[in-house]
């Protein structure tokens, strides 16, 4: 009995460990196009800013760890370039067929440049790969930009900002919509416009970056597409959110093919239905399950609730659940409150923190938060994503027993202040 | 109409400040015996370390802001010697009776000193009122002891210990049990022993501090008991737990007469029994309800899960729920995990935090945790917290989506990392 999995970053290398935990006896292979497996992702701007020295410092584990340490078969620049379910067996870029009876799809997605001119010129970069950062690190080192261009103020927009900036570049980032972070909330905007401000980074809105060639240095930052197509052709079927529809045991319409990581959609708790939002703490999550399940487990994921974190210069921000356009959007009746309030006493070095709630003023049901400032941001919002887990009424978050000292917190903490403040609404 | 407020603190004012929100032609009168009103006692510690400067840095607010800006009557050095239910009036220490048509009764807590030989040395003291601290912050002034015992290693003794010891101090700190905090928790024990040796106080378990009297100072931190003699004399009933009993709406068993704070007991949310856990942040929240509902209108408090933190020469602890031996004493069928693991990647400064959690055998639900760790032990103790309102199980909790990005967390939070280890044992 061979389990195969395809991708061997975040999704597919969970699986793999946990299908080994649940069966000591299936075969296991894992094909990762790439040159390099399990690597934090999420690490690569700070080993373009350079606080991470080395880049085998975000390497988790090795093939040779997983051989040994895990009976898994690890093979990296194994490309497939066809699955055909009919016979179980993939077939590899150099036309090898590999045979499985169980498949776990966890290709990952891809930067949204295609679309893009000018994406192909060398001085051009996505910030999504090891082998992107290394490449950018190399461009770095051997060309001695000045200056450089971000295209694109989300998450991974923001940070290469913040890593390029560091390294003494010059900054420009440009961003088609008229807000950053994908969020249409102005004060947010300001905060962070702001921030850059204060660091001499220019932050351009309502701009489109039409010229790149005649850039020292070019990230393009503008998102990710889920990498299906090797599974549609299969006959894996592909949800409205354009990834891999899959149950809540993460198998795909085929039986015994199973998806995971950011390939793949996820029941989001808020709207009940599925959402893309591919990040690797999912991933990790979703994979362990398809793993599990592939191995002959029944094991379920329950979910997401749209939590995210991004640094900025210091400045933490923070989402979880659905902003009061995204509730709008979905039929909610939202209402909100933002307040800011210290983070913990000025005594113990707090700092103001922005927290925002929105609510469903049908029944006073929490929708979502965001929360940002300098200090206690993740704090918060993990609060917060916990009672959107549990489906929590504002009137009873703002009386959640949260700890109290001096050295943490105020006695009323920011959430809860938030919390009194949006149920006397709903 | 008069609502009448005993208590001047924490629960009281935030009675007597709800109470004029919802009535804003309610006559308010708060009676505090002491000298001072709405000052954060949880700062206390800070004070006498010397972190806080002066004691009116730890004042909320005063008498005068509340009579001018809330139109709230407040009488300090006003002591109530007995309250009359039948008559609906209170008698003052100097013999003048206040009438009232509704009555809140904040009495707080006094330190359990009574039974302390040597408690009434003019060089041993309480650390409880902020009279208490300006008498000691004086005496250190004057006296310049080179060395102090401290009696009770729970949170007021250890953070006096921690005061007094960056005072330069030599300190020693004396616990009957066999254990810290309260809890016979071996490993926790030694991380507040190292931690306390690292900074040269010594630590005496299993000791009697029967000599006080050869000391040069000491601080007694043995615990607090309710003040309930005045309410219990009155015909209010007191619970199983020592403090006074009350309803959903903080009501007593007499009618219009209300009870919050210190002397209070609440309900907890994993046991469903009265618990009395005096603590500020509990305090406000059943003021709020109890100053609510005396003002007309019928709000709820929900209850506590019994959750704390205290910061020990920068080693965060804190609990919420249950202990496993608490679970089992409340006839639980307790099964434990404890992890330890980065609270963050080590290039953003992550360090080392243990997580344990108690679950019911039976069905999976998280019965409470125990997090400690130089840092991010309050954003971790606080998701647990809002698990335990919403009476997780622990297979749900390993999949909760917490914010991930590398300045803030690792990609599986150590709470995760716990709730899934202890979600295959039950």
């Amino acid at each position: 009995m061979r389990l195969l999995v395809i991708g061997g970053i975040a999704a597919g290398l969970s699986a793999a460990a946990r299908a080994r935990r649940v069966d000591p006896s299936l075969e296991i292979v894992v094909l990762e196009k790439g040159a390099a497996i399990s690597y934090g992702a999420c690490g690569l701007p700070y080993y373009l800013e350079g606080r991470v020295r080395r880049a085998d410092q975000l390497i988790v584990y090795t093939p040779e760890y997983f051989r040994k340490e895990r009976n898994i078969a690890v093979r990296t620049g194994a490309r497939v370039v066809s699955i055909s379910h009919a016979r179980r067996e993939v077939t590899l870029d150099g036309g090898e067929s590999v045979h499985y009876d169980k498949l776990v799809i966890a290709t990952g997605a891809r930067p949204r440049t295609a679309d893009f001119e000018g994406a192909t010129l060398p001085h051009v970069f996505n910030l999504h790969t090891l082998d992107d950062a290394e490449r950018l690190k190399a461009y770095l080192r051997d060309n001695r930009p000045k200056s450089a261009l971000v295209v694109g103020a989300g998450y991974i927009g923001l940070e290469a900002a913040d890593a390029l900036r560091r390294n003494g570049l010059a900054v420009t980032v440009v961003e088609q919509a008229p807000h950053v972070l994908g969020r249409p909330d102005a004060e947010l905007t300001t905060a962070v416009r702001e921030r850059l401000q204060r660091f001499r980074v220019e932050l351009q809105l309502n701009t489109r970056a039409a010229q790149v060639a005649d850039r020292e240095l070019a990230i393009v930052a503008t998102g990710l597409r889920p990498n299906v197509e090797l599974a549609a052709e299969a006959g894996v079927e592909v949800g409205r959110t354009g990834a891999i529809r899959v149950d809540e045991h993460m198998e795909t319409n085929l039986p015994g093919v199973y998806a995971a990581g950011d390939c793949t959609e996820a029941l989001h708790l808020v709207t009940g239905r599925p959402a893309y939002i591919p990040l690797g703490t999912t991933a990790n999550k979703m994979g362990r399950v398809a793993g599990a399940n592939a191995a002959g487990r029944r094991e379920r994921f329950g979910g997401i609730v749209g939590t995210a974190i991004v640094n900025i210069f210091g400045l933490g921000v923070a989402f979880s659940g659905l902003s009061v356009d995204q509730a709008r959007r979905e039929g909610f009746a939202p209402v909100t409150a933002r307040i800011t309030a210290p983070s913990r006493p000025g005594y113990f070095g707090g700092k103001p923190i922005t927290v925002e709630l929105v609510a469903d003023a049908a029944n006073g049901r929490l929708l979502g938060g965001s929360v940002w400032g300098e200090d206690g941001v993740e704090g918060r919002i993990n609060v917060i994503a916990t009672a959107l887990h549990n489906r929590m009424r504002v009137e009873d978050l703002a009386q959640l027993d949260l700890a109290y000292a001096p050295p943490f917190a105020t006695v009323w903490d920011p959430v809860l202040i938030a919390a009194q403040q949006l149920s006397k609404m709903v």
